[in-house]
């Protein structure tokens, strides 16, 4: 185990460097890796897939609720192919996967080519690597990613629009940024509406319901520097939040940090 | 007839000056006026109804082109409700609508409760009078305002992504810009990515398989002045055209020209 753990720290090194292809190609061999920092410059994508029976509720819900839920692609029922990778197979090229059973999480594969059929629907989310990318460029500290932990993640207290079978809370992502930046990171995300966009909430999180940032719901807890303000960006974790508690009969997500790299720039989802 | 017609520009004149519920409380008594230049400032909506088992085919379709196709609500199945304008009812509040049966036209009426059930989904799609205001305030003039006509539209060689059981050509307006003010065109439209955003051309019509601007496939002819370019914008004619083809056994749209006054003033739809 610890060898496989040191094995992995390698490979993730040397697909820091790689090319998206690259990094889908080790995923289909059978590495599991967290895919944060991997192919950077190019965008990642949260993976739901569900029933052809479920698919317009979550198409719906997606629609309404565009912040936490920005879809870059929706592919045709059977299909594992995506317009996000030519080349890809979506069954076999994400590093990890988790396969639900009426809302349970039931397993943790690396591959679901047997799990797959012609009724299934793939929808592939923005995912805030991508601005995270973009507020680092921009000279915004990510404080997450300095402290080399999961980005910390909060139920809400506001609604989401309820689409059909789905309904559920706004989840939000939270990252302390310094006061005198507030300014920078709201304008460089509000480029990216396709990776969840702008702000919903700035400063005090008694706003959204959430009554201690030291202990989030989801994510680690992230320490803020003085002089940092609280800014709440919605997150993907929203819709799959809503799927879980409506607990359709099967579906497969992505396992969180273990995303899809697609070969689109992240430069494309970065409006003028 | 004339009578009607001159009580009609009257309705429209005084409407030009009226707030969106005052336009579609005259709609809902019976106005079947054109509603460009109504309650200006504020979002108009193209309106296409199906049912329910064609629904997940349209959002599909809507989501793989966003240009042509930016939906900004969907109902609930059965419901004439819409967050756009919370007091409207979709079933009157338009002033002409059309109604569609194998794909083929066979009324226009100005009311559709009696043709209205719980199985009905209606989609509400941006317009491009939005960014015509938009393009007018940054001192862009539109030839088509400029002349009282129609704006041009054309099929190009251009096909959308199919979803299902719709497909069809991207569909364009044409209007000419003066060259020095294409760059402030691109711009502020870009900004607008809900109304169709930057154009998807500019300049010769071969490009986009367009054989002669002065036979427009829908609308009027509109002249260029000497020096103007012709540019070229993804049209909400796109999914009604795709529509028609693919024969749902019912639908009901907007009639032409004939749009739903939303609440929402257009400054939502503009990105900073």
């Amino acid at each position: 185990m610890a060898v496989a753990a040191r094995t992995m720290g390698g490979m993730a090194q040397m697909l820091t460097e790689a090319a998206p292809a690259d990094v889908r190609a080790a995923c289909r061999d059978g590495a599991a890796v967290p895919t944060s920092g991997l192919a950077p410059g190019y965008t990642q994508a949260n993976l739901v897939v569900l029933p052809r029976e479920w698919a317009y509720d979550f198409l719906l819900f997606a629609q309404r609720n565009p912040q936490p839920v920005p879809l870059l692609d929706v592919t045709d029922a059977g299909s594992p192919r995506t317009v996000l990778a030519p080349d890809a197979d979506l069954r076999t090229d994400l590093p990890r996967y988790r396969v639900w059973r009426d809302g349970e999480l039931t397993d943790e594969p690396t591959d679901v080519t047997d799990l797959w059929s012609g009724d299934l629907v793939a929808f592939l989310i923005g995912c805030s690597f991508s601005f995270e990318t973009a507020l680092l460029d921009a000279g915004v500290p990510v404080r997450n990613i300095e402290q080399g932990r999961n980005v910390s993640m909060f139920r809400t207290d506001r609604a989401c629009r309820s689409a059909g079978r789905l309904s559920g809370p706004l989840v939000v992502t939270m990252r302390p940024v310094p006061g005198e930046l507030v300014t920078t990171a709201v304008q460089v995300t509000a480029r990216m509406p396709q990776v969840h966009g702008a702000p919903v909430h700035v400063g005090p999180p008694e706003g959204l319901g959430i009554a201690d940032l030291a202990r989030p719901d989801f994510g680690d807890p992230v320490e803020a520097h003085a002089g940092d303000v609280p800014v709440f960006w919605a997150c993907g974790v929203t819709p799959q939040a809503a799927l879980m508690a409506s607990r359709p009969p099967f579906a497969i997500t992505h396992a969180p940090g273990h995303m899809f790299v697609t070969d689109v720039p992240d430069s494309v989802y970065r409006l003028p």
